[in-house]
C-alpha cells in the first residue's frame, strides 16, 4: 500500500502512480476541493464525469460540522459523501490560520474560536490526527503552523513548532491504511525552506507537502520555493503543493517536480461567475455573451461545453439560478484536472516543455524560468 | 401531430399516448417546472434520469428575462435550455395575477410592472401566444385571466374575458407544430365551470386545462369542480390540471380524469429542506435524522435514495450547502414522476382504486370520494 512509482520524467516533471486502498492515482492530479464533504453543486457522478480521481475534503470543516465521531460513525468520508475513489484530508492547520478567530497558539496546539458559532474549540496534532482517523480519508496531512510568508522571526518559529509537530503527528497515528504526508513550511526564505525540507524529509513520512505558499508571495517567489524544496525532497515520494490551482500554476509547479495539487478557486470563481479556461478567464455575466452560441471553450470536452451555449449560461447568471454554479464548477474543475491529465501524456511522451510553452502562450502568460534545473 | 390516443381506462382514470414534435407523451404525466427554462439546481441529464418526459416553462418569466426574442433566436427553448422531450408554456396569466404588480385588466390584455426591475410591460391573448410561439414548446396556453376563485361576480366576469381571449389565442396561432390547449376558469362554481367547460371545449382545442385550482379553496372544493368539468370535457382530448403537485391531488386527479399535472412544489420544498415521499414529507433539517443512516425513502429508487443518507443529507442542509436543493429536488420530483407512472400501471392492470386507496392510506389522508361517478 501507499507505492509511489514515477513511471516516466521530462526534466523534473514527472508522472507516477500511488497505490491508495481506494484504486491507483495517477499524477500530476489536481484534486477538487470538498469542504464540508461535498464538492459545492456537485454530485459525485458529476464529479466522476468531469474526471476527478482525487478529492480533498476539510478537517476544520467537518471537525465543526458535522463532527468528526458522527463521520466516522457513518463509515467515514467515503461512505459518507459516497466517493469512492482517493481522498485527502488536510490537518485544519491552515484553516485554523485563516478562518477562525481568537487563535492562542502554544507549544501543544492551537486554542480558537469557531468560525460557526464561536465555541471555543482546540487542535492539536494528535487531535488533528485523531480527527483525520475518524474521517477515514486516503491521504492524511500532519498538522502545521501557517504564518505570515514573508515575516521572517515569526516563520522561522512556526516552521520549528511545524517539525516539532510532525513528529507528533507520526507518533499518533494509527491506522495503516492512511497515508500520512510531512508539510514543508519555510516562507519564501530559501535556506529555511531547505532546512524544512531536509528536516520533514528525514522523518519517514511517504509523501511530502509543500505548504504555506499561494498566500499572497509573489508568483517568482513561489515558483522558487517550489525549487528549493524539491531539490531536497526525495524524488522517489510524491509532492503535493498545498492550496494551489491556476492552469499556470500547474504548469509551473509540475515542471518543478509537483505531483498533486488542490485548490478551491475553480468552484469559487464558478460561483461568482468565472469561468477558467486555457484561454484566460471568461466573466459570463458580461453582456457580451449575451447571445453567444458558442460553448464556454470550443477546445472543452465538459458536460457543461458539449451542452450549453454562453448565451444560456449567461441567462442562469443574470438570473441567479444555482445551476450555473454547478455547471460552471464542472467546466472549471474539468479545465483543470484535464489539464493535469493532459501534462501526464505530454511528460510521457517528453514534451512537457513544449506542451507548457503552449498552454502559457495560449494564457497570455509569461513562462517563468526555472533557476535550479 | 397532436393525437391523443386513450389507451386504457378504469373509471374515469385513464392512460393515454399524445403525440408531439418531441415524442410520444405517456399519460398521466407530472411535468417538473423548469420556471426559467431550467428546473432549479438539476441538469437535464438529472431531469431525464429521475424519468421526466415533460417539462413546463413560465412565459411571464422568460418574457421578462431572457426575452422571448431573444430565447427564439437561440433556435429556442428545447435548444436554449438543452431538454429535447416535449415541453410546455403556460400562457403568463396565472403569474401576472400572483406575481406582477400594479396591474391594470381591461377586455384587450393587462398591464402591469414587472417584479424584477419595475418596467410596465403588457401582454394580450395575441402577445401571449407570439411569446409562446418564439419560445417553441409543444404544447402552449391560451391566455386567461384568473381570479379569486370565491368571489363570484368578478370570477363570472373573469371567465367570459378568458373565453373571449381564448377566440383570439386560437386565431392568433400561425404555428402548426405546437398545440394550443384552452383553460377552463370557473372558480368554485360548479355552474359557472360547466358553462366554462361547455364554452371552452366548443372552439376546438386540441386539448383542455382546468385552470384557477389549488389557490386557496378546500380539497373537497377543488376535487368536485375538476369533477364537474371533466363531466363536460370530451375524453378524447388531454386534460391537464395546472399548478397542481401533491401525491394525493396526482391520485385524486388522476381518478377524475386528468391527464396532465405540473407544480413547483417538489422543487420549491427540496429547497426548503423538505422531502415529498409516498409516506408523507419529512423535514430533513430536523435532528432526529443526524445519525439516520436509511435513505430518506427505502421503497424509492432515486439517485438521491439509491445513494446517499438522511444524515448525510442533513449535514448538507445544516451545513448551507447548495447540493441538498440538487439531491432533495431529484427525489422529491422522482416521488411524482413515479406516482405517474405507477398510475398508468395501475389504470392498464384495472386496479387504479385499490392503488389510490393504497397510496393514500399510506399518506394517511382519507380518501375523498367521487361525487360524479
Amino acid at each position: 500500500m501507499f507505492e509511489f512509482t514515477v513511471t516516466a520524467t521530462d526534466g523534473q516533471a514527472r508522472c507516477g502512480e500511488f497505490i491508495t486502498p481506494h484504486g491507483v492515482l495517477q499524477t500530476p492530479v489536481f484534486a477538487p476541493v470538498g469542504t464540508l464533504a461535498n464538492v459545492k453543486a456537485i454530485t459525485p457522478v458529476q464529479l466522476e464525469e468531469l474526471g476527478a480521481t482525487l478529492v480533498l475534503s476539510n478537517t476544520y470543516h467537518l471537525f465543526l460540522r458535522p463532527g468528526d465521531e458522527l463521520v466516522r460513525k457513518m463509515g467515514g468520508l467515503h461512505n459518507f459523501m459516497q466517493w469512492h475513489k482517493p481522498m485527502l484530508t488536510d490537518s485544519g492547520g491552515f484553516q485554523v490560520f485563516s478562518l477562525a478567530k481568537m487563535r492562542k497558539i502554544d507549544d501543544d496546539g492551537v486554542t480558537f474560536r469557531s468560525h460557526i458559532d464561536g465555541s471555543t474549540r482546540r487542535l492539536t496534532p494528535e487531535s488533528s490526527i485523531q480527527i483525520q482517523q475518524n474521517l477515514g480519508a486516503d491521504i492524511i496531512m500532519a498538522f502545521d503552523e501557517c504564518a505570515d510568508p514573508i515575516n521572517r522571526p515569526y516563520i522561522e518559529q512556526a516552521m520549528e513548532r511545524t517539525h516539532r509537530w510532525a513528529r507528533r503527528c507520526l507518533e499518533a497515528k494509527t491506522r495503516d491504511d492512511q497515508a500520512l504526508f510531512g508539510i514543508v513550511q519555510g516562507g519564501i526564505f530559501h535556506d529555511l525552506r531547505k532546512r524544512s525540507a531536509r528536516e520533514i524529509s528525514s522523518m519517514g513520512f511517504p509523501g511530502h507537502a509543500i505548504g504555506g505558499l499561494s498566500v499572497g508571495e509573489s508568483k517568482e517567489d513561489m515558483y522558487a520555493s517550489i525549487e528549493v524544496v524539491n531539490q531536497v525532497l526525495p524524488t522517489e515520494k510524491p509532492r503535493y503543493l498545498m492550496g494551489v490551482g491556476t492552469p499556470e500554476d500547474l504548469i509551473e509547479g509540475v515542471l518543478r517536480g509537483v505531483d498533486i495539487f488542490d485548490c478551491v478557486l475553480p468552484t469559487r470563481l464558478a460561483r461568482h461567475h468565472s469561468a477558467m479556461t486555457r484561454f484566460g478567464r471568461l466573466n459570463l455575466m458580461n453582456a457580451t455573451f449575451a447571445e453567444d452560441e458558442r460553448p464556454i471553450d470550443e477546445t472543452c470536452g465538459c458536460y457543461t461545453c458539449r451542452t450549453f451555449t454562453r448565451a444560456y449560461l449567461r441567462h442562469l447568471i443574470v438570473a441567479k439560478e444555482m445551476l450555473s454554479a454547478t455547471l460552471l464548477s464542472i467546466h472549471n474543475l474539468h479545465t483543470l484536472v484535464q489539464l493535469a491529465k493532459d501534462m501526464r501524456a505530454a511528460i510521457s511522451e517528453g514534451r512537457m516543455q513544449s506542451f507548457a510553452d503552449e498552454v502559457m502562450a495560449n494564457l497570455k502568460i509569461p513562462r517563468t524560468p526555472q533557476r535550479y534545473k
